[in-house]
């Protein structure tokens, strides 16, 4: 059917930070970031669009729940597809003119605080571009409705480029290397216990961008250095070079975080209890096996290796006792493994009181959106959900 | 009797804050700070100093405990003041032969995690220096105990020049103001109940001098400006702008902390909820009443006017309420203010659970060291502790 479209779209998580816009409308970052792209056979997004004649106001629905269609990042997508479609002359002018239905829904729970709004952004403008039939780069578009969609519109490993011109147009993600090209990288999402309310991502790197003085350094500085080198480092496969960047740049998105005023943190004393068991662990392995990075929230992404994984989840096991450990690891099967007590007494942690930690998701690095073609629409006939 | 010498002096706040160390033996800073003292009346340590030829060797008791007298820093101060005593000819030659016993004592529990050793080394290097009768600045003798104690040298708001001489000749301390330039001025310190093992300010410095790239730029750029900034603020008796200054170079100071490689953290969720408190206070107050600071700890002081005390003590109480409130406040007597409900719905906060902040000294700008004359000494007339 030409007038339906359905996508999955992946999360990102970065390993150098976007943190602070030059252009707040049109969301043009101070720096390039780069990020991996997770597996959508974990987490994904899940966006059907619908067109036709018979619509008569474009209408969204997220999770369930019927939305506004006023959220202005929300119309810039839209519009911004569709004035490519125009100028590429890719669908009749009357299809353009159609409404459309929305119908979006997250695979993992949005109450982990991890930022849904990259995989929704990307899923959103990929269905839409299906829909118009567009074919050039579409990740200027999911940037207008959250910075880092941009990166999702690419599997692997992505960077955003900051770009210099004012409209925009160079505000784009390329792919650094495919997924395949590091087919051992994988990750671990460590769902903190979130308690308090924090700054939102957009009020927190408007606050650092205006007062920040050492967020200049970073700019000028530290990421342009930063991302040519792990770049370099992905494209040579070397992990201890390519967590040690991760590292260094997830906390001095912190710092900068810290050093604005007023000063807001994200990190919780969980969070940085996973930080000191990374940096235990890395230095009893004698070489940096594991890489830790946090977004605008206490959770962490760790990055490592394949072989890696079962011994990091027994570490964290140990460390952050659950009260169910069955459920305690979701996403990919990995096989158990028991630390020896002569390992856990290098490391010398003590576990934590129970639940700190609500579970682990398991995942890798994965693809870019994909449209579904099983039939699988989250809209019927009539563009209503199902 | 000129054999023995019996000195009290103050602890020290810093409010651009001291992180770094350009020579780790002469304990040279990486940039200027500055600092206000602060009373002896409510915190000070106390030592009296003894020679004589009948002693065997240099002997010290630091709170009723014999300790080593190898420590180098010690042995530094020693041998620092007694050297300029040489040079001045301020005493015989046969009397600087002797050994020392020294008893120090402070008044106020180092358990609180205070930053004692600034006290402790300004009052040795001081009793030390009337004890041989020396007239020149001792600052950069106090510095080679503890580098903050050569501010505790002097009452009332102090700089600590960094110097640029690889000796360290010029790394010195100056008073800006005395203490009744300002006598409205006054301090809270915030007793945090600290539980975590903490990297020790040595440490830390080293680490982030040898890995922050943040620092590179807090020296060069905002130290600077800052410092020349809050020493006018302190002239003109401008506490908005003092206030703020205190504030940022805190934050400042605890950001480059975090990044650092591997980062280290010693603001807890404790100290970051008072930070919110006094953003709440100021803003409802429509102008920056109260500013804090926090060391290489959890606790946090306070800066504020007198007129603000019974306010800001109330709304403390209100938020981190105690299970013994008669003894949470010590130090100065201050007249009890209830809030009203308004007030307190404007700032919106709600009590946190009990006994989070152990208790509140409340203190004053004060003056410098000072020799006690009441002959209460803490050595005898054999120069052991009574």
């Amino acid at each position: 059917m030409n007038n339906m479209k359905t996508v999955i779209a992946p999360v990102n998580i970065a390993v150098i930070k976007y943190w602070g816009k030059r252009d707040e409308e049109l969301i043009l970052p101070l720096n390039d970031s780069v990020s991996a792209t997770l597996a959508t056979s974990v987490m994904c997004a899940k966006t059907s669009v619908f067109t036709g004649p018979q619509l008569t106001s474009d209408e969204i629905w997220l999770n369930g729940k019927k939305e506004s269609f006023t959220n202005k990042r929300l119309v810039n997508c839209l519009e911004g597809i569709k004035a490519i479609a125009a100028k590429e002359k890719s669908v009749d002018e009357e299809f353009l003119k159609w409404k459309v239905h929305v119908c979006s829904v997250n695979n993992f729970p949005t109450a982990a605080g991890l930022a849904s709004s990259a995989a929704g952004y990307a899923c959103l403008v990929t269905a839409l571009a299906k829909l118009y039939n567009v074919k050039s780069d579409v990740s200027c578009v999911a940037r207008l409705g959250s910075g880092s969609a941009c990166r999702s519109v690419y599997g692997g490993f992505v960077q955003w480029h900051a770009g210099t011109e004012p409209t925009g147009k160079d505000s784009i993600a390329t792919q650094i290397a495919e997924a395949s090209h590091w087919p051992e990288m994988r990750a671990l999402i460590l769902v903190v216990g979130d308690s308090a309310k924090k700054t939102s991502s957009t009020k927190g790197m408007k606050k650092t961008a205006e007062t920040s003085e050492l967020l200049k350094h970073r700019i000028e500085y530290c990421v342009p250095q930063r991302t040519t080198s792990i770049i370099q480092a992905i494209k040579e496969k070397n992990f201890p070079k390519f967590a040690e960047i991760t590292m260094k740049d997830s906390n001095q998105f912190h710092a900068v975080c810290l050093d604005s005023y007023p000063p807001f943190v994200y990190m919780t004393e969980v969070s940085h209890k996973i930080v000191e068991v990374i940096h235990k662990y890395n230095e009893v392995c004698g070489e940096v096996k594991v890489a830790y990075t946090f977004d605008a929230g206490p959770n962490a992404c760790l990055y490592l290796l394949e072989e890696e994984v079962p011994k990091i989840i027994s570490l964290i096991k140990y460390v952050f006792p659950s009260s169910s450990p069955d459920n305690f690891v979701t996403g990919l099967n990995y096989e158990q493994h028991e630390l020896s007590k002569d390992f856990l007494n290098k490391v010398g942690l003590e576990p934590e009181s129970v639940d700190l930690l609500k579970y682990i998701i398991y995942t890798k690095v994965g693809e870019g959106p994909a449209e579904v073609t099983d039939g699988s629409h989250l809209l019927d006939q009539n563009g209503l959900p199902l």
